[in-house]
């Protein structure tokens, strides 16, 4: 079987190079976009960019270092080739993906390595460090912060790519204990594959999942579609390994402690500044028996958010949670699927006029996710009450199918982001974290300083939002939106509206990412969050383990 | 109503100077202890060492600085008197109890300082720092590590106490969030009662819980009763304010975010070495409706902790666990408490018969408590299929009763501590952690190496261990011990055993501590457990937060 990371994935946009998304099952998507946002799509057609036509600047370093490096980690896993080059020149943003349909790469690494040990990776940043060479650590390069675009700073003479796919072995797996040590280039699917020849599961599947490990996970802080039940991967970490250019950041394999700061939490959004995480050990859990996946609608958007604060408070917890608000949800309901099966279709729009009557509407109310993992009992359980709590706060349950659709569908959003850039659409998103009493206050200004930055560009806009990654004390927010692209001017356009929606994330007392991470896009934010005082700590810290600053230069603001 | 931290404590020893542990009414402890260690107890008192026979230090700071001094937080606020200077000499580790019933205080502060707000501090801070004199924050004082002793280094010129009870304010109560922002100086007791007027709990409740406070809490990493269910104070933390001598580090108020590494997480178990906590919002819940604590019999230890494994692994958690070793249990039956009753405690002899013809006893086996606390139908529910999942690793059932007797005892132990090391008893505590494939090895291991260090000083010894604030993961243990006290060389004595057990500690892979801290009695073997590219980093942050080295010298080694 192929190894996830050995699938021949797109350098210019989004996954495995022969999937797409099926947007001809959803008729009504391209007419719906072109009505709201006044666009005029001619055809329907995944991009080609062509590597061929991608002016690639000339590798900077010199054949000595090349052939150091090569001693280190082999002849064949050093590459110059272009299409590593441009690869692993561009993550996975909206900045990423327009330059990659554009065929533009400005910061390509000038060599990538594929070390297959701690003592290759040692080997490597050894020479990069003398040297003066920026390293970036690369797991999937998924990031949509521009977390392993290789950037320049004064002084250094050139910049690697260390991809750690080679690196993604099983050292361990303590079935007593529930833990679980894995080589940090892991990626998703293999990691779980491992843990499932053991009955058991590590329950992170963030939307990158098949295209994303466990070193940059930890690294970013990542979340996946389970958080709100297991937590995120800061809270899975139950130690971990990295190399930095003054040696090995190791810790101790224990529940908890009481032993000064946690070292662990300094590695976990390191984001690859202060060297490269090569391992770590994971907490993991049996294989659940059942996935319980369930849509509800409920009457408005905050009556889902007040139930999701009723379940965390009252220990009712879920592991996916997911509340759409009215704009996703008629976005949902006008872009849908409709089935081959004439009954069926004919059933889904009665049903559909029937919970009108009743005052549940997709183009008014909230569309909803929860979902159980576990035990059968335990599910089903778990999945009554939540169901009590949400009718108390005016919902109507829609039954497994609609969540077993989006269950299904869970992976394959990415793909159609490229397509529909390609129909002139700026689509993105953004995420954030706040407090309960400041949730509605946060939905509420940053979705109107995104639809004002769409317009401020001449478009009309669909701003979207959802309620997941949910906790006792407040929840996550997702922003996905969509608007026309400013032809000549798509980058400007995005970067204004990333300033407007960053600027008003902090005033509103949000943080600038729950878990997308902070790269360099989120930087000049994260600054402000983080302090002055903590900005100072954290280039400490990094002076003290990357002195001569070869670390992904430029992310974390550092 | 006097405010806990206005409660007038003991210096020389634990506790309100009008409790004691009630003793008497226990008549087989002294036999039970002659017999096991060979002591000859003469008398029952409470130790009564006078003050005024300390030989106090002359205090180092010029009386410009104290001018100084007083200036930043008025004249009534600095105290060169001798009981304050005492009493913030030592904390309430074994060597501070030996050192105070000998009338014994070698490092105290020169002055103590009462801020009434952070402004107050952020001046102490700015004098200390400019005079190079040493800082220790102090909240309640009950470090069993060495944590609030004013140690010298070379370059200081005297060293002061931070003591925070007038900051003890509630700032914030966010119901809606729950949330509870509060000053660091608040102790358990007032913090709990102004949550309760809101129906609110933290749940945070070490043994320490009367005498001791937030900002000691997330300083020292502290672990409650109930930790199993809540959590350590470290994930209770929502976000933190701590002043250092270069500016003020705060963090944001969000449940979560992938902003870096986690700065909160950095400020708990710094220990008073970064920098004074001035205020924390941490994570509350409402005030349970029902406690429902119980004991248990297990025929075997191990079969107590393999049933915690099981309530952990598969999501059945209670609040509060503890399973005690068969020496813990067997010391709990023979100095139990005699009904006085007649009747009942012939019924009580009699039921012991009885579980020891069915083969359960507490000379063999192993006395449980779990708790549970929450709404009435939630902990009776739990607490069912706890009791079945302890009844199949074979234990029975001993009733409420049992469990509301430890409940209501549950502060009352440090008391006795005092007692019984008049009587000659070397009497203390150790605590660590590890993952549940190496449990049995820590406590063998350890519980072996406590043994023979008793032994070396010609002792024979009790040495107890029970299982307590568990995880999916693995659990802590806790070890309590006794042994004959090497007259003249008490303290010789305890640290020949606390390098033997800290050694075995680190050599059986678990940490140092679990809930107790590092302080300076910990330092050795910290530094090993966080490694030497640890301590640098951890030395970098320092140097940069606190660059003239004056916050709580000596303490994480630093």
């Amino acid at each position: 079987m192929t190894r996830s990371c050995e699938t021949l994935t797109r350098w210019w946009g989004w996954g495995d190079i022969n999937k797409t998304y099926p947007v001809e099952e959803r008729p009504t998507y391209i007419p719906y976009l072109e009505e709201k946002l006044g666009l005029d799509v001619k055809e329907v057609r995944v991009p080609d960019p062509d590597i061929e036509n991608v002016k690639l600047r000339k590798v900077r370093l010199k054949a000595a270092t090349l052939k150091a490096l090569a001693g280190v980690v082999g002849n064949k896993h050093v590459s110059t080739s272009r299409h590593d080059r441009v690869y692993h020149g561009l993550g996975k943003s909206y900045r990423d993906l327009i330059r990659g349909h554009l065929e533009q790469v400005p910061n390509p690494p000038d060599a990538v390595l594929f070390p297959a040990s701690e003592k290759e990776v040692k080997g490597i940043l050894k020479i990069a460090d003398k040297e003066s060479i920026a390293v970036v650590p690369f797991c999937g390069g998924s990031s949509v912060v521009g977390g392993v675009e290789p950037l320049n700073r004064k002084g250094l003479k050139g910049s690697i790519t260390v991809d750690l796919k080679r690196m993604d072995k099983v050292i361990r797996i303590d079935a007593e204990s529930q833990t679980a040590t894995f080589e940090a280039g892991i990626w998703g699917p293999e990691l779980e594959e491992e843990l499932a020849k053991h009955g058991l599961y590590l329950g992170h599947a963030p939307e990158s999942f098949k295209f994303s490990g466990l070193g940059g996970w930890i690294a970013s802080r990542s979340a996946g579609r389970q958080s709100t039940g297991y937590g995120k991967i800061e809270e899975m970490v139950e130690s971990v390994r990295m190399v930095t250019p003054r040696g090995v950041i190791n810790t101790l394999d224990v529940p908890a402690s009481a032993t000064g700061p946690d070292m662990d939490q300094i590695v976990c959004g390191s984001e690859g500044t202060l060297g490269i995480i090569t391992r770590a050990t994971v907490k993991v859990r049996p294989l659940p028996e059942s996935y319980d996946y369930r849509g509800l609608l409920f009457r408005e958007f905050e009556g889902g958010v007040q139930a999701v604060r009723e379940m965390m408070q009252g220990d009712v917890v879920p592991e996916a949670i997911r509340i759409s608000d009215t704009e996703e949800s008629a976005l949902a309901i006008n872009v849908r699927k409709p089935s081959s099966n004439a009954a069926k279709e004919m059933g889904t729009v009665a049903a559909l006029k029937a919970l009108d009557l009743l005052g549940y509407s997709f183009e008014r109310g909230a569309f909803a996710i929860l979902g159980c993992e576990g035990t059968k009992d335990d599910t089903s359980e778990r999945m009554k009450r939540i169901n009590a709590i949400c009718r108390k706060h005016g919902a109507v349950p829609l039954g497994k199918s609609a969540g077993n659709e989006w269950y299904h569908a869970r992976y394959d959003h990415p793909y159609l982001r490229d397509i529909m850039m390609a129909w002139g659409v700026m689509i993105d998103t953004l995420e954030t974290a706040t407090t309960w009493d400041n949730i509605m206050n946060v939905y509420n200004t940053v979705g109107e300083a995104i639809r004002e930055a769409i317009a401020d560009y001449g478009s009309e806009s669909i701003v979207t939002c959802h309620l997941s990654h949910s906790y006792r004390t407040g929840s996550s927010l997702y922003f996905i939106f969509f608007g026309k692209q400013a032809k000549g001017r798509e980058i400007e356009q995005w970067e204004h509206l990333k300033k407007k929606a960053g600027d008003a994330l902090l005033a509103s007392g949000a943080t600038i990412s729950h878990h997308h991470g902070v790269g360099y896009e989120h930087a000049p934010w994260f600054k402000k969050e983080y302090g002055g005082r903590g900005m100072e700590a954290l280039r400490a810290l990094k002076a003290e383990l990357d002195p001569n600053g070869i670390m992904n230069p430029g992310k974390l603001g550092l």
